[in-house]
């Protein structure tokens, strides 16, 4: 096992990282301040793991009751969320009761968004199932839920007392999640570390194999750069808005079809190869560095064109991002493979462009 | 104009109390990162100040727009609150748009609570039309809605950029809301000063006929109490739970009549008998220091009797309280008049006397 420390002005938590580690109670002790805690979860990810944890905890007599949500991002709403105060009003939680998150992004999220508002805050821990909740979601609390105009309009930053990313729960991963997953970790080797980017396109076929190792290694070096960068910006003031590499582009495919129909990884895949595209068009990568993103995004198993939209559509969904200011997009662009920067507005013809190629 | 300041460890704004505050525009520019505002407010506030607001704004070139909710307790909740995200992603409300309550304790922990979410935070700032909102709601960074099963149980701790209590808006306040904010006022004295409780006592006559000068000096000292003891514990870990004074017994009114059924401020005027009664059940009151209490609530036109609930029903409404700890309710309960303290549990003999003498 692995830990890193996410440090913060207010607070410090560690994110452990390793195999077998959902059974070891000892991981989560430190971290309750009551011998009472809510498991989050959804349907999928339950019959798999919730009686496990639950049991482990009972051995150390930590009483604990559970939350099964619907799956899916389209299920990442209010109405979800209030199933989760529902529950912990009838078990009669309290302000002290740890809820803990099982799950992937959307249980992730709404966990902690339900932790930040119930009773102006409980503490809540994360146990990311899936590859994208343990590389990226789970560390750095940023928590939402979708509203129809937008993806993560509505949440809060509230952070986690731990995250532990128990790598031998990616064994049940279906293909199709492992790839959105994969995502993420792209998105940090194009972001900031142009070594890792090599390293991933070498070991992109022992990453889809699911070898523990390169696994591991993904995981660990896309934390690092996670607990790194939000330890300088927690609130997203400056720096932070770099982790959102291809969400622009991300969150509009996400609204524009309706959340669901596309993996939020899936979206980001082919916002990564807009964004690309578009740093291109402003003369900072040339068009083999496009390739080499677009190659890796497909070598990841994720789609490297987006969806058909006309541009207006684009722009309303995106004049929604959280980087607009005072009414201008600001996209997360690449100076070079592996450094992003922040550029405010985009020409419609190069933005008409690059989606006519790329979609 | 007096103003006070509340100084938190992460930051502090001003608390302006005077006269014919609502258009002066200038205490508000120093608050707003971006010229466009959107101002929340209710059906029954609206018609009398939302637009001298706006002229006023449109005066210094600043833009609003407004979203103008139904009035009352029972609409302190989701569907009410989700008004206010539509309106704001139907105008492309940004991250820096600041949103402005301008109502009483309704609106602005609404209000509040959607800037807190809102793209994870937006500024706001508390402009209270009421006496209740201006001696203790609209200060201190409390804002929440109501779940059916607890009042206030859904919120965050969120700071507001400015506090402006105009009292010229207290011309306009209905009898019944004048006496509803005593009742927080008369906490004051009780939970913390002796000599205001006096004061209260021999001026109760002239802050009901609306004396201007008596009404300043009770917002400013309620106001004093309030930012000290908030300044000294922004998140309720200790102190700040003084403040809780009647409020155990007066949320479970509220949620136990259904809400809006009392006034927030009238549940608090019984609820702090209550506190006095059990308080002498204890030693540590006399009968005529609970005479005293009952006898103020009285003369500032609230109930000094609860409605009659079962004691079961009083201890399961009394369970959702955020002070539970371990399972046990924790009462703020009067060590003498003018001074408060938490008292964890009390024997169910004394509940059961004390509602069944005042209720």
């Amino acid at each position: 096992m692995i830990t890193l420390d996410l440090i913060l002005p207010d607070t410090r938590y560690p994110i452990h990282i390793g195999r077998d580690l959902l059974e070891q109670v000892e991981l989560l002790l430190p971290h309750l301040p009551l011998p009472k805690v809510a498991i989050v979860c959804n349907e999928t990810v339950a019959p798999l793991y919730l009686a496990r944890l639950q049991q482990a905890l009972a051995q150390h007599r930590i009483e604990s009751f559970s939350v099964v949500l619907p799956d899916g991002e389209q299920h990442k709403d209010w109405n979800t969320l209030n199933l989760i105060f529902d529950a912990l009003l009838s078990r009669n939680a309290e302000r002290k009761t740890t809820l803990i998150a099982l799950g992937g992004g959307v249980v992730g999220d709404m966990t902690g968004f339900a932790a930040a508002c119930y009773q102006r805050g409980a503490p809540f821990i994360q146990i990311p199932t899936t590859l994208l909740a343990q590389v990226d979601s789970s560390v750095g609390g940023k928590t939402a839920i979708n509203h129809p105009q937008g993806k993560n309009m509505i949440g809060a930053f509230y952070q986690p007392k731990a995250v532990i990313a128990d790598m031998s729960l990616l064994d049940t991963l279906p293909e199709r999640e492992l790839s959105a997953g994969l995502a993420e970790v792209i998105k940090y080797g194009l972001l900031g570390d142009a070594a890792f980017l090599g390293w991933l396109e070498e070991n992109m076929p022992r990453l889809r194999a699911r070898d523990p190792d390169a696994l591991q290694h993904a995981v660990k070096r896309s934390c690092e750069m996670k607990a790194d960068i939000v330890g300088q910006d927690e609130k997203e003031q400056g720096v932070r808005a770099l982790l959102n590499l291809g969400h622009t582009f991300g969150h509009a495919i996400e609204a524009g079809l309706g959340y669901g129909a596309w993996l939020h990884g899936e979206a980001i895949g082919a916002g990564m190869v807009l964004a690309a595209a578009a740093s291109a068009e402003l003369g900072w990568l040339s068009s083999s560095d496009v390739e080499r993103v677009r190659g890796l995004v497909a070598a990841a198993g994720l789609p490297v064109k987006s969806p058909r939209m006309p541009l207006t559509r684009w722009l309303e969904l995106m004049s929604h991002d959280k980087k607009v200011e005072a009414g201008t997009i600001r996209f997360v662009l690449l100076q070079q493979l592996g450094r992003a920067t922040i550029q405010a507005g985009l020409p419609s013809a190069i933005l008409e462009k690059i989606l006519d190629r790329n979609s």
